[in-house]
């Protein structure tokens, strides 16, 4: 029995680890939760799940709950303290970090620092602070499992590799809810546009990164990270049918790929079973006969200008890629607030990284001072 | 440093091991080898590797051979006896078996009895006799490394897997030189026509294989000696491009596959080096975005009879693969010599299976029988 402590219970990778742990009742419990707003679904999963520790995000919300389920000792807190107890909790063998965005970040360097294994989607996490995150694992002798398809494909494709033999990660995107406009297309663009990706089912703040591409970039920032490759030896292929998750060439020109029907709780359970595997019941199976074809072609660097944004911010490395990840936070979240058009986001990021002097090998202090001088300065731009 | 002892030197697979030694001299060192008929390219091979033991077919090639290399200590030999010798060679570490056809079967055994490790591009050898070559492998703790691209694409999609988790092999097939032509076209093509395979350049007898599905319905029968998987569970796909050279589908509905444009010598390598790789600086780098498309298709066993005549032998066991793979080399051979119609290769290995009686669990010297009275039979057929 697998002990899951999970953060971002109520979004999407959330929703579907519970689906995963649903299935295999005998090998996995949620021992801990965080929920954030979503009292309702807290109230679900306490029920379903039985768990010791529910994190919310208010103290009221931890209150009403504490009362409801009085005598049942389950310990009730809330807040940026309540995440940090989650992803803490004693009893838990592996924290799944599905929360979204940079506040991800200290639960994911605090739970190293207890010894738990990390099932990371919380991508913002390795982009904003991922020489620390990487270096904390490696003393801590943890592993960092990926969620996200893209880096559980290459994780997979690595099983029984070694490191020295890669040549080049080949990241596939499927091009997002607008792969099929120009750039004058994306001119007043709406929110229910952007949020109507053709292949997954996600969150809002990921759907329009991936509409802006900004999500491959992180993507690729992440991947430098976790697979210990320069950004030169990292490509990104677009291929819209989203069946090819990523690939790694090996030196030897061989590449192996990671392949299936778009469905996030492949990878969700293959970080808990890892280096195992378990069956999949509801998982519709890949059938390349009636798919027929598989669409590739290259990425175009100035339609997308968010992909290159990462890649430089990745290659200047320091303090770039945590501006990188807090201007785009912003702005998408202004974004979906209806505060300001699709293509400002770009601009707004693009002024961002413009203005600032990267910092080499930042503390954690130091990243946090960026981050929020980041988020204030996009604040600026609103008025 | 590796010593190889090579089977099939003058073949195609043969002077393409012979590529990637060239390649990686300080690692590879090829000490013993077989050559059939070539004497031209013995004396080449003899000049640029120099083995300890040569072997030829004929007693008067090997005493010519033996007298222009008077002093070098070269041993010669030649026949049947001598491909034995050469297959068991002391210094050999492992062997690559490339010959053609069921006569790489006695080889083979007797290596893996000297506790040789065999590289196995001779499909043949375990659709005929895949129960005791997998047993005697299995006695001697030795490896079977596969060299077939569909069979190498699926032992590295294994790599770092568990056998349990196996849920389907898919072997991708691109159709062969006919794969264009309805069974109504099939009537009076040449033989050149079927030798002009549209991506491998490969020997006569296995493009005629591909072209006649017959390749596929024997890679099936390796599969399922090699990877212990039931027949109900190696599916066939046809994918013109032979980009994906094969597939492994795991129960969580995961796939991985190995991807390469077609060059026999990653797979050769590969058995060479596993589980390590080298670089193999010549092979044309796969480019999907330059590809643009891979195309997918289920296969008609009606337009391909050999697949169902396989698939078919393959359920009923015992000797009923011995039949099919003797009665298909001895009509792909007459085919070769124009003496029958390419249709005809289907009618006569047809025949033989039917008129067979098939015996389970056959000994050595069952096969060897049913081989010859199989052969027999087909150029009964012939007058």
């Amino acid at each position: 029995m697998k002990y899951i402590s999970l953060l971002g219970a109520s979004g999407s990778i959330g929703q579907q680890t519970a689906d995963v742990v649903r299935q295999h009742p005998d090998q996995f419990k949620i021992v801990a939760f965080s929920v954030g707003k979503n009292v309702e679904l807290a109230r679900k999963y306490i029920s379903e799940f039985r768990p010791s520790l529910v994190c919310v995000q208010t103290k009221e919300d931890s209150q009403t709950l504490q009362s409801e389920f009085v005598g049942t000792g389950i310990y009730f807190t809330y807040g940026d303290e309540g995440l940090i107890e989650t992803a803490v909790f004693d009893k838990a063998d592996i924290l799944v970090n599905a929360v979204i965005g940079s506040v991800g970040l200290f639960p994911t360097l605090q739970a190293i620092k207890a010894k738990k294994d990390i099932a990371l989607a919380n991508k913002e996490t390795l982009v904003t602070a991922g020489h620390l995150v990487i270096e904390e694992a490696r003393k801590a002798s943890v592993k960092l499992l990926p969620v996200d398809s893209e880096h559980s494909a290459i994780f997979q494709a690595l099983q029984g590799e070694k490191e020295k033999n890669m040549e080049r990660l080949i990241i596939t995107a499927s091009g997002g809810s607008f792969r099929d406009r120009t750039r004058a297309e994306l001119v007043g663009v709406t929110v229910d546009q952007a949020l109507n990706h053709p292949n997954w089912s996600m969150g809002a703040k990921i759907t329009i990164d991936s509409a802006s591409m900004m999500n491959k970039g992180l993507e690729v920032i992440e991947a430098h990270w976790l697979f210990n490759l320069p950004y030169e030896k990292i490509d990104v292929l677009l291929h819209k049918e989203s069946i090819i998750h990523s690939m790694v060439e090996f030196h030897d020109s061989s590449v192996i790929a990671q392949l299936g029907t778009p469905d996030m709780r492949v990878p969700i359970q293959y970080a808990l079973t890892y280096p195992d595997r378990l069956p999949l019941s509801t998982s519709h199976r890949l059938n390349l006969a009636e798919i027929g074809k598989l669409h590739f072609a290259e990425m175009d660097f100035k339609r997308f200008p968010c992909l290159q944004f990462a890649y430089e911010a990745g290659k200047i490395g320091g303090t770039m890629p945590t501006v990188l990840n807090a201007a785009n936070e912003v702005a998408v979240a202004e974004f979906l607030k209806g505060k300001i058009t699709f293509l400002e986001i770009e601009t707004y990021i693009e002024q961002a990284l413009n203005r600032h002097t990267p910092i080499d090998n930042p503390d954690l202090t130091t990243i946090q001072e960026v981050d929020i001088s980041t988020r204030k300065f996009i604040q600026t731009l609103l008025k």
